[in-house]
This record gives C-alpha cells, structure tokens and sequence, in this order.
C-alpha cells in the first residue's frame, strides 16, 4: 500500500466533517479526500437497501482517487453497509460504531448507556449489538432524536429552541429506566450541540452523565490501523484535503461549522 | 387523451399528499397515481440543476403509467423544473406556484405578501416572479423556514418546541417592513401547521392576517385544464389511487398524517 496515498473519508453529507476534523488534530501529515453524498443526504430516513447501494456508489468513488484507507464517517451507512463495504473494499474500511461503542464503554460506570442517533441508526441497532459484543452486561438505552440534524445544520445550538428540543428528547429517556450514565452521540451532527446536550444531561438525570463524541475514538482507530498495516504517511504536517460533493448547494457554508476551519476547492461529482 | 387515464401527482416524498388531499376532494371521480421520490427528499437543499434531473425522472416515470395529466405537488420542483417538465411532457404539467400565487394576491388587501417555504424555494424566487407576473404592485416578502419541514414530519404541530419555532421564524418576518397581511405557505408540508402559522401569525403581526395553502387552489387549477382539454373522467366519485415510492421508509406512517386517510398498497420503484 502506498504511504502516500491519501485516506478517503465519505458521509451522507457535511456530518462526517466533524470526523474530519478529528482525523486533521490526531493525523496532520495525511492527505485526505472527503466525499460527501450531498444529493441524496440525508440517509437517515431511508431503508438499508438503499442505504448499502448509495455507500457501494460513495466506495467506488473513493477507490478512483487511489485511497489507502475509507473512513465511513456516517452512522447510518457504518451501520447497515459495513459489513458489505468490507467485502468489496481491497483496502481497510473504518466505521464509526465500533470506536464509539468501545469509547463509551470505556466511561460507563454503571453500565448503562444511551445511544442518541437518527431514527435510522436507533433502529439499526448496530451499536447496540457493537457494545454487546464488547460488553454483554451494559444496558443500552436507543433513543432516536431526529429533530437534532436539522437544528446542528440550521445553527440552532444554543438558545431556546434548542433547549426545548433537547429538553424534549433527553426529558423522555430520564424518565426510562434505568438511568443512564452516559451517552453516547451516535450521529456525526450531534458534535454541534455537544455543549448544550453535556449541559442539560446533566441537569435532567439524576446522576452525573458523561456525553462521549465518537469522532476522537474514530480518529485513533485509524491511526491503529494505519500503524498496524505500515501505511502512515512520514510527513508530520502539512497533509492536504479534496473535497467532493454530489451536489454542491451549500457545502461550504455550513461545512465550516462542522470543521471548524474554512472550506475551498470544493468539486461536484457524479458518482 | 383518455378521459379515463390517471392524473399523475408527483413530489419529492409525503409532502405532496397534502396537494393530493385537496385533489381527491375536488375530483372523487378521478384515478391518480402519486409517486414520491422518497430515496432522493428532500429537493428544498438541492441545486437547481439537481432538482431538474429529478423532476424529469419522476414525469418519466409517470408517462409510463399514461397519465393524461401531471401535477407537480412539489413547491422546489415547480419553482426549478416546470418550464423543463413542460416541454418535455406530452401531456398538461400543473405546478403548485401559479395557482397559490394567484390565491394570495386574491386575499391581499394591502398587497403585501409573505411567502414561506424552503430556502430552495424561496431562493429560486419563483414565487415572487409568478406575483409580479399577475400583479406588478405587489410587494412580495420571502421568508425561509427550514425547520417547519421536519417539524411536521416528526408530527411537532403543537406544543412548546414548534410555538418557539414559529415565533423565531414569523417574530423576524413581523419586524421586517412593510408588514404583510397574506401568508402564503409554499411547502406543501405546511398545512400540517397551518392552525398554528394561522393562529401565531394574528397574534404576532399588528394587523390581521390571512394564511393561504395552496393545495386548494391546485386542486381548482387542475380541475379547471381538465375542462378545457375535455379529458375529465366521467365518474363523480370511486376513483382509485395507486403510490408509487423510491424508497419505502415510513411513507404509509407519516404520510396518513400529510393524507388525512389511511394509506395501503405502496409500491417501491427504482425509477
């Protein structure tokens, strides 16, 4: 495998920016290349068959442009088209369940979790099954929040709209039992509202809540495999991203909130 | 044209069974077949160009069934696509713009409209344009309410999160000069509010005002080019509805809501 080559990283849209992000802090001599599925986001209101077929499509893309590595940087496509991503792909495919099932684990004390996603991840059950795997003794708790996406990308992360949103969904779950000690942010918009959902689960359980992102986790993960297979790139800083997007619309726009630096050079593809 | 052929109803996904709802009030004897693009909704973030890629799949697909006639119960679709769809189709295309235009203008006594929708239609000005066409005078205040479309989907039609919603959205609407006294809701998921936007909006605007859906007025159009092209199907009432979908998903699940009757025998297909 060439060392040089850059990592692909695709999501539904500009979610998985917030795994970008991640992997530009723990790897800044890579090169990557993001793929974002603009023109038919968002994929967590549709059925896994289409799901597995649009991240077949995102696969083969990033296979043209020569990738060492594909960073599945969307819940929902990790969840239901993991496993047939890994058969197809000749190079390491990386989701974001594990990692972030490993990661609140890890926090949990009392062994419950709350796993809050699109109705398409909660129903997937995949992180559910990623924590009993691990873990077969953790209660988990799945809560689907579907109001969260469009609020992360309407700018709506602080404020009484999203206070009552949050307050909404988070409300419901601490009156379930058992109460949760941690939770777990199964979506790649979520990172957004981290500050305003740490706040309030924290005022509306009982106990101490720890709200774990699982873009860091992820981010480590590849850097594992990229030490374990000998396909680090040498260089220390200075890596470079090319953006694609199905549909260009406004990528750039709220892409910056979600990386957190400006975004250029963005290219549409039809893939 | 056979007067006993289908009308064909197309949108991006449930939101058009609003317009279809009006439609079969209008014309109990009529078949339609609905089809809804629900693997690639929403089209209110995607690009024109996007948008008419997959307005022109959906009359394609539709011209297979042998519609006589087709409605685009899309508000992004229509403000991008029609003058396309209309060229290419061998049949009547009736959009959702001209006929919600001319009802608000019929309402406005101070002729000062607020149009709300999605940023894709209110961007496209199509709204706007279609106003001035009929009524140059007109002054014409577009407004993007990204959030009323999820709202609706997730059924939030009452209660604290989509009140503080809409006062965030109309609050600003109402500071902004001149004030308006005819709403006129572009999105066809609108309607699902519309008892709230009606109520809100004379408690937050100075004067009163009317809120305009423009499914009835869609309804009225299409029964209107059906008389004038003789293709009206003779029966008064027992007409039939087949549904098309591209991605089945909770289509029957919120769409009863969008239809206000039950809905059974969804297809799925790859178009």
């Amino acid at each position: 495998m060439d060392s040089m080559a850059p990592i692909g990283v695709f999501d539904s849209g500009i979610g998985g920016l917030t795994v970008l992000r991640a992997l530009l802090q723990q790897l800044p001599g890579e090169d990557f290349v993001y793929l974002g599925d603009t023109a038919r986001v968002p994929y967590g209101t549709k059925s896994a068959n289409t799901v597995i077929k649009y991240s077949m499509n995102n696969l083969e893309f990033l296979e043209r442009q020569r990738v060492k590595m594909v960073v599945v940087a969307c819940n929902t496509a990790s969840a239901y088209a993991l496993p047939a991503l890994g058969e197809l792909s000749p190079v390491p495919v990386v989701g974001v369940v594990e990692p972030g099932a490993l990661e609140a684990i890890r926090f949990s004390r009392t062994q419950t979790i709350g796993v809050i996603g699109t109705r398409g991840t909660i129903k997937s059950r995949a992180y559910e099954r990623a924590i009993h795997a691990l873990a077969p003794e953790v209660h988990v708790m799945g809560w689907p929040c579907p109001l969260f996406v469009p609020l992360a990308e309407e700018g709506f992360v602080d404020g009484e709209i999203p206070r009552s949103v949050v307050l909404h969904y988070l409300g419901a779950l601490a009156r379930a039992e058992p109460q949760i000690d941690t939770l777990l942010l199964a979506c790649t918009h979520y990172p957004l509202l981290y500050d305003l959902l740490d706040h309030m689960a924290n005022a509306i359980f009982d106990a101490p809540v720890t709200t774990v992102d699982s873009a860091t986790a992820v981010a480590r993960e590849v850097s594992t495999v990229l030490d374990e297979t000998h396909s680090g790139c040498d260089r220390k800083e200075g890596g470079q991203v090319d953006y694609f997007v199905t549909d260009l619309t406004r990528f750039e726009e709220i892409g910056e909130r979600f990386l957190g630096q400006p975004i250029s050079g963005v290219q549409q593809v039809d893939i």
